[in-house]
């Protein structure tokens, strides 16, 4: 289903940096667009005294940065948040140059909102503190510390295998394409957010907004659609919760939260080699078991999918970038379809 | 040619903190695209032991992340690469709304990358220096100034008007948008780069993975079209010169640069209230002319684009960001048929 794109101009020399290129492929069929484009949601304008050549004065902190597709005529909309040390590319073209889930969702009919996480890429952050650490003025503890993903660490901790360099035997991780991947990580400063995060305001604005809405989370953000919820559904049509690393906080929600999460479809997603893995995922996924019992003993309606259970086996962390990505994707599809509705709205 | 776009979804209440939303415009026809996505050009694989929660080991730096839009039949690709302190989005959706470069030269048949600096957005940086400032193993002005433009900076050196608040007269800058603007203003950390920046490179090995493309640079970016060339033009087939803030050069470049500059189309663009500014934009005006001047000595093709010289007045520094941006749009679009031409690639 996918062709060699852009053989014409794309067969370039091996000896030029932007390899990643010749290994770019996308569907026959062309893409048609109502719109594109993108803005922000949200932010606070405040006052820095210490921004570089900036000057200084006011500026913007906490927005979240948001590019939209939108087709002739739209299911629900979908928004699609990336996990830690990443960003909306997550979920763009593949590490071994394959179709994204961005683009996957709207050729399915979906307009898809694709967001960088508040204080991440093109969110931007707040550089005051480094820059008054830089000169003297408060302590260097004062600057929050700055994540990012080393290959051997995302390697087992994102399950592409159990070791640095050797994959699992059935991995569906594109690993050929590992130093690709590196170069999708981008330095994570949560650290230095307020709590709770602006990221989860902003997709409860966005859902709003859009008056209806899929939220789709992952991995650092795979509670983000529950946590938006709680601070107002009134958007949200359904929530797509896939790999929180501390599970879905079975314990964690009162009664009153799990009775407004039991009011709209979850959906739960988990990849493979859960119990082998050195970080516990296995006690994720069973938190998650556990919420999912507690929403729907609420009269929720909450499902996993967790595909070793239809047979699909190798999945990683970083399902939307696997090699079976679309298969996972429309099982995705087909949950939203089933449990959000089909209504389309023509533009 | 704009008309007020998906009333049916976006017609948000003002109590919602995406208030950008309400006015988004797009054309009344859709985008038809053969292809899209994203991928890195370039980078690094280094080993960093300061990644905060990332572990330690390998970690790829100094790569640009570009997306792209690739029309059924494609003129000249175009690469757009933006100013200090920002990121792509300069290029897509305007701050009040409108239509961006990055869709208006798809529409008009070219094929589009739009970049990220090296160190910015969701190219990413090195976070190494900052954990280890932060730990106490270096010292804190070891890690580099992030320049980060305040609103009042950058109204009066983007030239939005004379004194923070007032704009000129004549002003093409949707000043009405300042925050929204402020929401694009992203940490700038190339005092971390090496020297040359990569970003130049990076440039050169696309236009020639791409078998040919006219490069876009704009302020901090805007020599770098003339910095990729000399170090590969083999790809490059034209180069877009916008308002870079010292000039292009004139003194700058030995014979043999200047003669390797004349072998291609160049074009300068300026926009309007350059002696009134407060920075010395006008000796940057005057310096480009002096270039223009020399390279044509050189028998080469420099043209420039001063929109006052056509009766077009008030266009700002963000020149891609104004009302009359896509007026300006076309004055580019036809110096690229006359002078790069007009070929088109079916896909």
């Amino acid at each position: 289903m996918v062709l060699a794109l852009l053989a014409a101009t794309l067969a370039a020399a091996s000896s030029v940096g932007a390899q990643e290129f010749q290994d770019l492929t996308t569907s026959a069929t062309p893409l048609l667009l109502q719109s594109q484009g993108s803005f922000t949601v949200g932010g606070d304008i405040i006052v820095s005294d210490a921004l570089g050549t900036g000057g200084s004065g006011h500026i913007a902190v906490n927005q979240m940065y948001v590019q939209y597709k939108v087709p002739p005529s739209s299911r629900v909309p979908v928004v699609m948040v990336h996990g830690a040390d990443l960003s909306g590319k997550s979920y763009e073209t593949t590490p071994d140059g394959r179709m994204g889930w961005d683009e996957y969702f709207v050729r399915k009919g979906h307009a898809v909102y694709l967001a960088d996480q508040v204080s991440r890429a093109r969110s931007g952050f707040d550089p005051t503190v480094f820059n008054d650490v830089r000169s003297g003025a408060v302590p260097p503890g004062t600057q929050p510390p700055i994540s990012h993903f080393s290959n051997e660490h995302a390697w087992t901790v994102f399950r592409f295998g159990p070791t640095f360099g050797v994959p699992y035997p059935d991995e569906q991780f594109p690993v050929e394409a590992m130093d690709r991947f590196a170069k999708q990580v981008v330095p994570d400063l949560n650290a230095m957010l307020r709590s709770p995060n602006p990221t989860h305001k902003a997709l409860s604005d966005l859902a709003l907004s859009l008056k209806g809405a899929v939220l789709m989370g992952h991995s650092e953000s795979g509670r983000a659609p529950l946590e938006a919820a709680l601070i107002n559904a009134g958007g949200i049509r359904g929530m797509i919760v896939m790999e929180p690393p501390g599970g879905c906080g079975a314990a964690h929600y009162t009664d009153e939260q799990i009775a407004t999460l039991a009011r709209l479809p979850i959906l739960i997603v988990f990849g493979d080699h859960l119990s082998v893995a050195p970080r516990d995922w296995l006690g994720a996924f069973e938190n998650c078991k556990d919420f999912m019992a507690r929403v729907n003993a609420a009269k929720g309606n909450v499902k996993m999918l967790y595909p070793p259970d239809l047979g699909i086996h190798g999945n990683s962390h970083l399902i939307m970038q696997d090699k079976n990505n679309l298969q996972i994707a429309d099982l995705i599809l087909d949950w939203i379809d089933r449990n959000v509705g089909t209504k389309v709205t023509r533009f």
